[in-house]
């Protein structure tokens, strides 16, 4: 593996700040402890000036968590960063992350100030942070829709006071691949002491498109991609954790891999989706319950011959017990015959062509034609087990 | 506009073959005629061999639907074209599509014969289908894996042979969005006489990249997107619909547009998740229920100061009736602010602190603040509206 992209998980932050999806502090060190054993290398674990519970949250995490990196968010504001300090102090790998909006729709529409202002307190708050740590992370606010020669000043100041790590966020899920991998890619080849820094993709799902950015990002130089479990978070949520990590085990051209143990993915999704009462639809890619099931007639032939013909992860690598053959009516004879015989039946040619069209009928009349179906279905043609 | 994309809507026959899924004809009748309000130019409605109700929902259909073009599916197999012609023979503006595996994986461990049997079959096909329609549609199953060379061949040899449409699938979602859009490009470069033939991306979202890998698809050259509400489909489902035509009209750089209604997305995507009974998650690009809500102090802060500070679509543009602000221990003074004025409590700066104060620790031990715990507040402090 040449580059060992980071993976830092938001999903008790950006995830956690989801209308509805608030856990209590005892969920959170579940959450956390499972992340650590996931493998992920940075823990963000809230916002620690927000209120007590998620100072406490913080700060629990903090003495909890052994290998993975602790990291608290803040604004550009003084207080912030004592805060969060503070709530870091026990942690064994403590990061604050801090940053301001950059994009012209920040600076003078929202913040209401000058790009002046915006480069003396991007750097004023990294100083104030490296007072605390070490490992200073700075986030450009709305870097997806900043002009990148100011983007790229920001970043060059806030390196020379000691950030190590760059995080590049499209804040509202505005950017095509190509245009967030060239943004990454000025970056590279425009800031001077750039290699001082690890640059970060963050990316919104507003346009569906979070997950193919962050990989654009990783092609482009970035070193750490922000994403959570099952892609929660604000708006229309986050970049999916399980999404990228696979993109990358799956395309070894990319030469970027991760260190997250894969065949704990679904467990951790549906423990995010149960603690944060945050349902995961059915065709989510990787996690979703019909991720690895098949329903088509053509389909379930090609999978019942050779997996490969249809599925290019093995359910078993991200935790998934099997790939599911599932009997409707655009189900045909090989899955029908298939089902039969994973409850006993084995069927003749021509009792499985009669059975065949009894079956049609049944599976016109439902959705899924379940075990107990087949069983009397077998039963009416009087064929036995 | 240079480009008219032609949306082809596949919902009822690649998003019905999901597990629960099935719809009654009556049903599929009323989603129809809701996709043709919508403005989608293709309704793939079913694949007519399959089973008898297959079979009479394509016949329906076709003698519903006035303006858009309807579509039946089949392998490249005599009778399964028969049967389509002869369930699509009412339509206005019928289309038969065809086809069969092209990929190594396919064609070798799936189907066991040679390539040149499959150029064979593929040509037959289409001459089949050409007797009944005009309008005939061509996939190369499992497109994604498929040598660019061979698959060249095999456009090329059914474009001769009459086909109006190349579908190239991504079968099993595997594909990067660079090496998608290459591989359109492939096709546009190297196949004589594909100016006759409208290119058609087909792309599943295994990874999480079937969005990003049809809009690839469009950058290089393809006329059509195949795609269904919701992003329903065969195990982590096709490409959506509603994020696909969102990215086209916000980037108009990209000189591409559909002739979709996006005012009708949001009742669309319910009617579709509600007789599917496929749940949308909240946090979907466009459609789900959060992709408008805001819950962090620091963007419900931006957004009640200027929408465009962290939301790239009006909601309105898609049949949102509005962002919601959502109080939870992650908001702040201005949304407090703002949800009281909204139920007619104006508080001056000291109330407003010590409210929030108290705010604060019942936003800690609840998920979401709502309007009747805003009143017990209220009532608390002897503040009155």
């Amino acid at each position: 593996m040449e580059n060992r992209i980071h993976i830092f998980d938001t999903t008790l932050r950006d995830g956690e700040q989801v209308p509805g999806c608030r856990l209590n502090t005892k969920d959170k060190l579940l959450i956390a402890e499972e992340l650590e054993l996931l493998g992920v290398d940075i823990i963000e674990a809230g916002f620690p000036v927000s209120s007590p519970g998620d100072f406490e949250s913080v700060s629990e995490i903090a003495k909890l968590v052994k290998n993975a990196t602790v990291c608290g968010l803040t604004r550009a504001v003084q207080k912030d960063i004592e805060v969060a300090a503070e709530a870091l102090k026990h942690a064994k790998h403590p990061r604050i992350h801090t940053g301001i909006g950059t994009s012209d729709q920040h600076v003078f529409t929202k913040i209401k100030t000058t790009r002046e202002d915006i480069l003396v307190r991007s750097k004023q708050a990294v100083k104030w942070a490296k007072k605390y740590v070490e490992d200073v992370e700075f986030y450009a606010e709305d870097a997806g829709r900043t002009e990148n020669a100011f983007l790229a000043q920001v970043v060059e100041a806030v390196i020379a006071e000691g950030a190590t790590v760059i995080n590049i966020p499209d804040t509202t899920g505005y950017c095509l691949p190509e245009e967030y991998g060239a943004k990454i890619k000025y970056l590279k080849e425009n800031v001077k002491g750039i290699e001082k820094a690890i640059l970060s993709t963050h990316c919104h799902n507003d346009l569906g498109l979070a997950t193919a950015n962050s990989i654009a990002g990783v092609q482009n130089g970035a070193r750490q991609i922000e994403c959570t479990i099952n892609g929660i978070g604000e708006r229309a949520g986050n970049t999916s954790l399980e999404e990228v990590v696979m993109i990358m085990r799956k395309h070894s051209w990319l030469k970027s891999d991760t260190r997250i143990d894969a065949r704990r993915l679904n467990a951790m999704s549906r423990l995010v989706s149960e603690k944060m009462r945050m349902p995961v639809q059915p065709n989510k890619a990787i996690v979703g319950s019909n991720a690895f099931a098949h329903s088509s007639g053509i389909h379930q032939d090609g999978v019942i011959k050779n997996r490969d013909n249809y599925e290019i992860i093995d359910p078993a690598e991200v935790g998934v017990n099997e790939s599911s053959i599932i009997l409707t009516a655009r189900s045909g004879r090989a899955a029908l015959s298939y089902r039969l015989e994973k409850i006993g039946f084995k069927l003749a040619k021509e009792e499985l062509d009669v059975a065949y069209k009894q079956f049609l009928s049944v599976a016109d009349k439902h959705n899924v034609v379940e075990e107990e179906q087949l069983k009397e279905l077998m039963n009416a043609l009087a064929i036995s087990a």
